[in-house]
């Protein structure tokens, strides 16, 4: 039994239109979850992946829940996993956010509609959707100005206490569930999210065709930023990573890039030589634009020392609570402009769109998949980086589960 | 004889590098211009295409100059004829530019450097240019402020009374001289000119990757727009165009775009209804920025009835000095932003990376091409739209044209 | 009797607060509404004036409503009449706007709240608000992008079929009352919505410390125009009319000021040239900005031909459907932003600031005041333009209203 | 003696005007120049105040250049007292500026043109005129796209090996020159200078008409974005600072501000809340713009907790090469936007509309003047913060310098 489920099940509120809730709601079925075995979860209705307050993850039953008003509830077919999942698990926080009881992971997601709620006129049964996971609450500044993102009620799915898409049934606000065409898979559905990190951060450069841009760092965000940049017509691109696996990766995946191992044994103006280097010898041929999606110190100083005067340096990764060593008077005198993010607003209409026309092609990210019966495995693979594995999704592909 | 050559050489004053002017300057060699065959101009040193005050147009010996300090001798290789040119020649005048006598075309252009002048350390002999006909002032509150193709004194090479490429030996001051690598071809340096036409409007949008647009007109202009559009990663794209036959040299230019072909009985709201209708049924699904490279009215208010509520629209096409018929009040409802440029400002180093990096190919645009010698005949199929070319180079690709 | 008034109440339902409804809701008093004299209706309890769809105006009792989920009851101390008032009056529409039955006239209000409906926690009795009279649906791809005021479904209180202000108790939905603090009156408050109009235009250009504008028009939208753009430090300011009377007030309104009037025996150009002439001889010294508060299309023109090169000219008025001799190919060459606003979106939080740190002092524009039982009166005299009124405020400021 | 003087004279360059340069140019007047009393200065010609390659201070003769082409040679009226005068006097340099030989200090000055050079046209003897200290290349990608600022080969005056404006006599170029109106006293044509630098960063900003602002520190240049802010609408306004007796100088300064004195016993986190709570308790009421104005490292990051989400921190001041403690999370979370200037570009035309309109009034900042014969003084009240001043002036008022 998991007590925990019937105290904080999703529930929803008539709203802008819905949100994602913390008490009680009805059901289409009872609760008998437990750590079970994937034979064992072949056998339950609703399957789901657990993190919890003991920095432990398991699988148990959950609820299905009924959609109320303004929702839809969705059969989740792809839920690709993120680092921050595997944060939740190993660190039980991230900042601020703590995971004080069970919660079910899974941000990444895309499914089919079975169900939606009363006054839900823009989907219906039979949809293809993805999922925005982050719920804003629709009436205060910032979500009047445009800045949804920023919101201070957001509830987002998968981050406790609101449960994400890790289960095969998931109730969700209709209007952050976004209709994705025939030719749009669940699997690109479910990477729009990591997408909308990245297109996020682009909107808010100047990147643009033939101009120089740098991405930091070969990892999921990274590689996709690489692409992002690359669909949008940057050039030269350079990516730059320790790892000369990561490289080799990023290489095969966008052949027209340019690739910068970062040397140990260089300080950061070091390094940023080098990078330039591969742009031209002068000021001029430096890269307009970074794109820092490794949160890591050293790598935005680097960064900083890369980018051209003038130019925009985007801080896509998150890191640690303080950032020492910022090169305040070059950054000064070079009038960088140090932009950061916070998740994404309005990015799921332009990225399937980029997806729907090809623009984009991420499939070759997904170097694992697992059933839903063996999230677990999915969750440990990510969690070993010697398995270098890029982007790993969790797929629930059966036909049978409608209610 | 071509007096008016001897009394409006180039000529070149020390500048922001400096100027075209219109004095007197020392020459290598004579003058004897005349009017003559192509067999006979493939005898004499610097042939060149005129268009004259009177409305003709005509091949003549000019004037080979020597660069002054803070300019450049080229070889010009490639010159693309544009609409603009022929419009000299037929109507005499563009707006109030008016040719007022002898004056050589050609703006569209790139080369290969022959001498440099007195403090010239950016160029050298050998190097392969494209050109950028305007030069600005360089000292006036425009060009400090970052838009040097607004200064009130630019001088445009190939508009009267500067001399543009349609000749053999080119001076013009190095600053404006971009140089381009070796696998940018002379041809792909010549469409610079209008791709930086295309980029210089789409830096003004909010055009991005999976950001739906329109590209008015089929020309080159807006086949240049398309393709740029494209790599900037907008989708879906529709282009218009009340020809089938330009509309289907655009499907084979560019794929993945849609086409629409205006229809002629309906009117400015009913072939918006039809474009829309190619995005999809609702506002959000509405293109959010239009290309209008036609400048015709009827286009522009089909535009403005297209476009997304609080989208671009830019009107890159020049027209008629007054346009009637502008829905202002819907324009005003839907928030739109009407936009306008006037040639291009800081383009031609992302459009050489463009072109690079191959993130564009512009090259089957060149449809027909002439050498030097018969710059009559490229103007003269120019100025025949029944004959179908897109774009028409004139090329010079002797090597043994050294002083 | 006004049957109509039963059958199209303001509703309320739940809502990213909640929304302007048509349907029957639950009443405090009934109705006996009628044409009547003032003096009659100080003995209502809920006088009002009506536009009716005959083209006539007339006081008459309206139900007293109850705040639904998310709402407010207000007890409405001021009301602004506004051209458009007028103009619904005389003309029976504006654009795609009818009166296709009785309602309740009147946006620019501000009130005291009198009772707060279920789940409304940002108001209580007691407050004294300003009413933002747009309430869009909260959920549209416009409602998330900061762009509320593009909503396709915006209601708007005051324009058929949603009751306005010009009556004593009103419900509106919370979200969009604004507090204001002790120091600003409810008749600044009233002037808080053509204040915003005003707002949301400058917030579009560039105007800013020590740039040069012109404002086009002295009516009223055009001498808050000038007032804010003072506030907002630009300098030197023009304001143009064709009435000398109408810039005298202007000067003393605003002293430092210039001001032009307009000569009808000039064309646009030489208008251009006489406003120019104020701010200095050369292209350098011309305005960056101009306001253009009158929507006439020959201020437009003139408008065009007076902006520096690459500068903003924003249309703030609104005029007819269709706009002709628009300078084309001028504004193209001068790379002029054509910029156009629809009402106004997150304004009134500045707006409520700079008239509490007195940043702005609008209280002279007030040159009229009426109780809420002469209303028809206040009507009367706006749509008198021999008159010479700015603006006209009907006053409710009776402390014996409570329910 | 100084011999430094004969091999560094002003020289002139035609030019985009021309330069600074560095090399020996025709003198009016030989040079005998020697440490001297006020009283001994008296009698020289062109007494300058010089920084020494071993950090002193002394008054010496300096020669008096001929105007070259593109030159104008003006006699200094006022010279300001920068903080980074007295830096380079007490530490001999400024990051990787460094005192390598006297040079004379002086770089907000304004004065009358006495001579121009060849060429020059926008400029005659007679006229009043405020010196931008910065000369720009003119010719880079930087110059022409706007950002002149940060073009690498700006040359400074005032700035090793450039020469100042604390001399009577000083050769400039004229494109740097800009003209002041009679309304405009010498002594704010120097306050051009600050000014500059606070409008270049608020330009920078969304700080507008009833938006919240702080300012952080209440020295010269924060009093100066003090009252910038003030006359660019923005309210409420806080002022930040350690010591009483500054903000008590601030209040009186801008009466409409409020203030906040820096606790030092509080954390950054607490120090931003006691600045938000005079703001209102909510986040729609934190500051949407800082002008943080004195690069200390714990006031950025007190500014980078007070800020509103979406907000904008500019960071004006100059501080150490590197700065650690830099709220990373925060910042990202906050999606705050971290700028930087460098200097000014486009500057002077707005600063000088801004006082000759009387939009800002500057005058009260300059506490103490001295005359040019006594610069010592003038430097070593600066150098004592003791003192209480807040802007020194030197001047030279004199009518009787003409050569």
């Amino acid at each position: 039994m998991a007590p925990s489920l019937d105290e904080t099940p999703t529930t929803t509120l008539p709203h802008n239109g819905s949100k994602l809730g913390t008490t009680s709601a009805c059901c289409y079925s009872g609760v008998d979850s437990k750590s079970a075995s994937s034979q064992q979860m072949r056998d339950v209705k609703n399957p789901s992946l657990h993190v919890t307050k003991d920095r432990t993850i398991k699988m148990a039953e959950a609820p299905i829940l009924r959609p109320g008003p303004g929702d839809a509830l969705i059969h989740v077919k792809v839920t690709g996993i993120c680092g921050s999942d595997v944060h939740f698990w190993r660190s039980g926080k991230i900042g601020t956010l703590t995971v004080d009881g069970d919660c079910i992971l899974g941000h990444e997601a895309a499914g089919i509609v079975l169900e939606v709620g009363e006054g839900v006129t823009t989907l219906k049964k039979g949809d293809r959707v993805a999922m925005e996971p982050q719920v804003p609450c629709g009436t205060c500044f910032l979500c009047s100005n445009g800045n949804y993102n920023l919101c201070d009620d957001v509830q987002f799915a998968g981050v406790y206490p609101y449960h994400g898409s890790l289960q095969r049934y998931k109730v969700h606000p209709a209007r952050w569930l976004h209709k994705i065409p025939d030719n749009v898979t669940y699997s690109q559905g479910a990477l729009l999210e990591p997408l909308s990190v990245v297109m996020h951060g682009i909107t808010r450069t100047r990147l643009a065709l033939g101009r120089g841009a740098v991405v930091c760092g070969a990892g999921p965000i990274g590689l996709i930023a690489l692409a992002a940049a690359r669909a949008s017509g940057a050039h030269p691109i350079v990516i730059t990573d320790l790892e000369p696996r990561r490289l080799k990766f990023a290489k095969e995946f966008v052949p027209s890039c340019q690739r910068y191992q970062i040397d140990r044994s260089l300080d950061a103006q070091g390094n940023a030589r080098g990078i330039r280097k591969l742009f031209g010898e002068t000021e001029y041929h430096a890269p307009e634009t970074i794109l820092e999606c490794t949160g890591v110190e050293s790598s935005i100083v680097t960064a900083a020392y890369t980018v051209r005067r003038g130019g925009d340096l985007m801080v896509i990764g998150v890191g640690k609570d303080i950032m020492n060593n910022l090169p305040f008077m070059h950054i000064s005198l070079a009038e960088i402009n140090l932009k950061f993010i916070n998740r994404y607003s309005d990015t799921w209409p332009s990225g399937i769109r980029a997806l729907e026309g090809e623009i984009l092609d991420l499939d070759k990210l997904v170097t694992h998949t697992f059933p839903l019966e063996e999230a677990i495995s999915a969750m440990e693979l990510c969690g070993d980086i010697t398995k270098g594995s890029i982007k790993v999704h969790v797929v629930d592909d059966r036909d049978d589960v409608g209610l």
